[in-house]
């Protein structure tokens, strides 16, 4: 199995394409950064259009078995999620709703304080709010699961602690292998894995040591480290692949509706877009490199299958179902 | 197998026991008059809450082994449906959504004229838009079922015509036994007969001959009557059971944001509200009488067991998926 826990691309045949070069079984998409319910909706029935479209390539995955099934079959199965809870607006039913309408992953922030948690760019962060931890019981109780990864650490212990079904940080790296404010530290990353979740390895530029330039040697032993310190069965990939996206959906990503002014994020005034991709990992079909490196850096067969897909197949069998009784 | 093939009751535990009281497998309820789609998605929510705290009772159908799961299991499945195609407001793409969230019946009209197609009350019926037959395509595709209650003849006969799966009149009876504009003639019927489609007969009092003084027996040959007519295998029960609602929501129904006059539509200014049942069919549980009354005007058990709920059975069987290929 593999499975990429993390894109946000501009979606074409092209890049369905190298889905099934990549060998990729499945794929967690985003699909709203910004939107209310309605906009949300909308990117849905794009999405319905695609899998009209392209039905010898994709299809839409809601349970484990979609990706035994794309795998069987030579397809991807296509996941959702939002990377901030502004899809279900203040309303608490709009979890089932989008649990039903097939979402399986939410972000309780994206980098800003939202309704439920505070965002990792907040200079204060006050952790879980009251309907913070409504939602999450609610989203334990459908089956849609917890992301933190654009959240604030203490935001992020406390829902790992608060959550009765693990949480995840479906994309970003260690913060001391590359210490960027969407890094997770140590406290963060032993509070997520406590939990029985997951992080995704992220391929962003911003996230990786010496970013655009960061090798495949490099980062495959950052795989290796980490799975020394904390153990194989937490770990896997969600690259945060943007791939052939205009700047303008970085500054939509950044900036939404919460500012008149332009926030750089990740980026700064002088490289305020996408920056480059690794050209090991220019597109999906990295995860080719990333086989070989993690070979390279002395995993076995075994590990490099978990860590590719198999411990984000296991997690999607444990948690994408309602709660029974 | 026992089937009401519409109601839109205030629901309730109450309401609910008396389901199981009737025996119903299944109810097709609306859940939408006038709303745009975010509205709607509310109600569903509402449904969703039901289905939480009553699970002994009820749970969400969407298939015809749903009924099956409920007949084994001693619950009700509840269908949705809408009386309006509102919740899809200008959107061809929500047909799918709505279709993904479970609804499985739409009217293209409530009454007035809709973007698709031409209501029942309207003075001139110019039959099916342009937007309405490429929703009629999409929703033949996807297994969203064609109801033409409450519209006009002409684009009852053009939707029979156009669409590529059965039509169907959930609630009404023959013009000719109950001369009132929302029940159906004989050239409406045939069209939707020979489309494939079903009639679910009405309990309605605005819709029965002699209103709420209609007898058991003069229904049960008016049933007897159709059957001889057209055959049997197009009549079912859509009872148009609106038990428990206040008088402000046959208002709505009627007016929703149309008009800021009182349209009374079946009713009259002395008689705004809904009217009271038959004695016989003051709740669900009227199907009791229903088969008794229908085995008193010469039906065998196997043609009561078709018109109380195996017609729809058959029919849930046959158009809710999507069309293969």
């Amino acid at each position: 199995m593999r499975i990429d826990a993390l894109q946000y691309c501009n979606y074409s045949e092209k890049i369905f394409r190298q889905w099934r070069e990549a060998h990729l079984d499945a794929v967690h998409v985003t699909i709203a950064y910004h939107e209310n319910f309605r906009e949300m909706v909308a990117n849905l029935e794009a999405w319905n259009r695609h899998f009209e479209r392209f039905p010898e390539l994709i299809f839409k995955g809601t349970t484990a078995a979609d990706v035994e099934l794309a795998n069987a079959s030579g397809k991807t199965a296509v996941f959702f999620g939002f990377q901030n809870p502004s899809p279900i607006e203040d309303d608490i039913g709009l979890v089932e709703i989008v649990h039903q309408l097939g979402v399986r992953f939410m972000q309780l922030t994206y980098n800003n304080q939202s309704l439920l948690a505070s965002g990792c760019y907040e200079p204060v962060d006050a952790g879980i709010s009251r309907m913070g931890k409504e939602v999450i019981a609610e989203m334990n109780r459908v089956g849609l699961v917890v992301d933190m990864s654009h959240s604030g650490d203490r935001s992020t212990i406390e829902a790992a602690e608060f959550s009765k079904r693990p949480i995840v940080i479906t994309h970003a790296n260690p913060y001391e292998w590359a210490p960027a404010l969407r890094n997770k530290r140590d406290e963060v990353l032993r509070a997520v894995f406590q939990s029985g979740g997951m992080i995704g390895f992220s391929l962003y530029p911003h996230h990786l040591r010496d970013k655009s330039e960061c090798t495949l040697a490099g980062f495959c032993q950052m795989v290796a480290d980490t799975v020394s310190k904390y153990g194989v069965e937490h770990i896997g990939i969600g690259s945060d692949l943007c791939q052939d996206q205009p700047d303008s959906v970085v500054e939509w990503m950044r900036v939404g509706r919460w500012t008149k002014q332009i926030d750089y994020g990740e980026g700064s005034k002088s490289v305020p877009g996408f920056p480059p991709q690794p050209d090991w990992f220019a597109d999906s079909r990295g995860f080719n490199y990333l086989q070989t490196g993690l070979a390279d850096v002395g995993f076995s067969e075994t590990e490099i299958e978990l860590i590719l897909g198999g411990n984000w197949h296991r997690f999607f069998k444990q948690n994408f179902a309602p709660l029974v009784g």
